[in-house]
């Protein structure tokens, strides 16, 4: 008999994205000529950068000739991108990350969604809340999320409120969980973690024996010099965290799909059907021969093109460009007298709802600024009484948005 | 406390992968001078097709303008390749395919290892033998599989064991499993299905709720008119069957990732703790949203471009020359009195090992050809006496290895 994974049944709707794509259909239905201003998105718009470009077109050519052609490559990505990444991401900022702790991925979902295939079905997950929902759901299929409770909460997961009073910043569970989600710079809050509490969270990691999976696609957007890129800059974390990087937004790189992950080999698990530890970088490696792919060697070239002078040049570029998006809306949220945090180190700001729900703040921005903005329970319970807007956008679109946030009347 | 998947150890080391090493090694060391000919690997040595570097040549072009760039992609693939498949793949054979049943994936490996994420944990498994080993070990380590025993085969496996009695075709099982995974063209043993068999199996999964997995990677290397090239050929195979397809060897795409699968929306599966069924074309459209990626657009775009009147071109001209690479094999293997079968629908040639193992045959063809084969155990336990040749390889390489074989004394 075919059998399905029940899990999925519990996730197969997204109720918040229909009553949002629903509030959307009313407005424009009642209101045809309006153009609506999308700041709901995760997805780049500028094009990209002409040395990656010409990465590419080269590596295509070389895929014309047979003495230059190239067919399957090495599972863990070519040593062209893990030799750029070592040497730029790490070894610059005196981290020490040997290239077989690499692995090149079709991106941070890839990777964080993966994960969970090497690890025991019964552990604890906590995740900070609010938090990107592809770690959650993840886990709901593979049956670690319990079922949803009534606040918009899965009852077996350990959820690390994030809260305005405390920044954003996770404070240490009461229940001892195996594996730790974190994301930060935060996608949806856009604050970054402070070096204390980095520190913190990786002592309590190693003395207790929990994973840290370390989310730091949104790294690149950091505009200081103190707030850390890397996890590995805090003693000690190559002992206990897994790190997730994508050259999606800084790089343009969303219709690519490109990032990589670092799993140091000190890392190991436990296992009880054997009564010993392995380490789990040569779990992974298994795990992506036998399931998956890394991207094309077209796109490995056009990654290892964002480390030369001019793809730098780029990233900072279309960093600047986002930031000055985000800077826009922060100054018109401050003249519309909202609450908000974020837009300093990421493209993403989050706004307090004045009103008893997001949603009516949602609805708000919708009818008077023809802004489509994210609500908050999109990203977890603890996301309810905010929305997101997202920089990532046309400039000229966020800059009509901006003025008309700015002389909203809450 | 790190738990792993404890599953993960019983695969983490490919002890025949080590032993075929070990032997290369040894003879390499003592015959320094010995230039081996490769006819063991799956891989593609030919480059891409003139019309496939043009489009995507002119696909990184959109993306160097703002205007043109794309972000991310629709998450099943673009609807102009979706739309190609349809057309080209299945209308013009009167299959009847929606464009809404079609998955544009990044190959058979991402799909075949993936869609056990949408099954239940607690299903029977039946794969025909010998096969593949990724079906096997995406399954070991979602814990259906059992333990390896002495034969090398999985415990909790039902194997349709294929004998050169029966034509390599699998005798219905007697165990009843809830799903099979098939690849016809059969890697390794070279052999199509016929549509006798094909019936008997479509039947048999109807009227026991049997989900048939159908890998069609090799069916482009089908060179009858009478060979079915695609499940659905057969009437009722749209309730359950689903097929996957690649783009990896027809086109020259390992080093690009792409491939489709099937799911006829008539298919559902049954849930326990709901008790109803469910479409699997829906959970595993959320499934695709939650952990992968589509190739990117560049990609698909090259794609798109084999279904050009050049591209079709091109595909033949790699058929033919992997075909006649593998016609030159078998003519050598004639001559040399070998028994074997396959290098007729498929570039794979399955030969009987004449000696108590296939082991004395792989080194026999290593020390006297200096030939590399594929030891049949690498397949499955009832690959066992056979090895596999390929001629994914150089045709010069070919015809040497050719001439030798011919050459040897059995």
């Amino acid at each position: 008999m075919i059998l399905i994974n029940s899990q999925f049944l519990k996730v197969v709707n997204d109720e918040i994205l229909s009553n949002i794509d629903k509030r959307i259909n009313v407005y424009t239905t009642l209101n045809p000529a309006a153009k609506l201003l999308r700041l709901d998105s995760g997805d780049v718009v500028r094009p990209l950068a002409p040395c990656v470009i010409d990465a590419m077109m080269q590596s295509i050519t070389e895929m014309s000739q047979q003495k230059s052609f190239r067919g399957r490559g090495p599972d863990a990505g070519y040593q062209f991108l893990i030799d750029a990444i070592v040497k730029n991401d790490y070894r610059s900022r005196k981290i020490k990350i040997e290239s077989d702790e690499v692995f090149v991925t079709c991106g941070t979902k890839d990777g964080l969604s993966g994960i969970g295939d090497i690890l025991c079905r019964d552990i604890r997950i906590a995740v900070v809340d609010p938090v990107y929902q592809t770690y959650i759901e993840s886990n709901v299929i593979a049956n670690r999320a319990g079922d949803l409770d009534e606040q918009g909460g899965w009852n077996n997961l350990v959820y690390l409120a994030c809260s305005a009073e405390e920044g954003f910043d996770p404070a240490l569970p009461t229940i001892r969980p195996d594996v730790v989600y974190m994301s930060y710079p935060n996608d949806p809050t856009g604050c970054a973690m402070s070096r204390e509490s980095l520190e913190k969270w990786v002592k309590y990691a190693i003395k207790n024996d929990v994973l840290i999976l370390f989310d730091a696609t949104y790294a690149p957007f950091i505009t200081d010099a103190k707030t850390l890129r890397s996890i590995y800059e805090i003693k000690g974390a190559r002992r206990t965290a897994i790190e997730f990087h994508s050259f999606s937004k800084s790089g343009g790189f969303t219709g690519l799909h490109c990032g990589y992950m670092v799993i140091p080999k000190e890392i190991s698990g436990y296992s009880f059907s054997t009564d010993r530890r392995a380490t789990l970088n040569a779990l992974w490696r298994r795990r992506e021969q036998i399931k998956s792919y890394p991207p094309a060697y077209v796109i490995q070239r056009g990654a290892e093109a964002l480390y030369s002078a001019s793809g730098v040049e780029g990233v900072k570029e279309n960093v600047d460009y986002y930031m000055k998006n985000a800077a826009m809306l922060c100054d018109a949220l401050r003249q519309a007298r909202l609450r908000f945090w974020g837009g300093e180190h990421s493209p993403f700001i989050w706004v307090e709802s004045p009103y008893e729900s997001s949603w009516k703040l949602f609805d708000k921005l919708l009818s008077e600024c023809q802004v489509v903005s994210s609500p908050g329970e999109r990203f977890g319970p603890h996301g309810a009484g905010y929305v997101r807007l997202s920089a990532f956008a046309d400039q000229t679109q966020v800059m009509q948005a901006s003025i008309r946030i700015s002389e909203l009347d809450i």
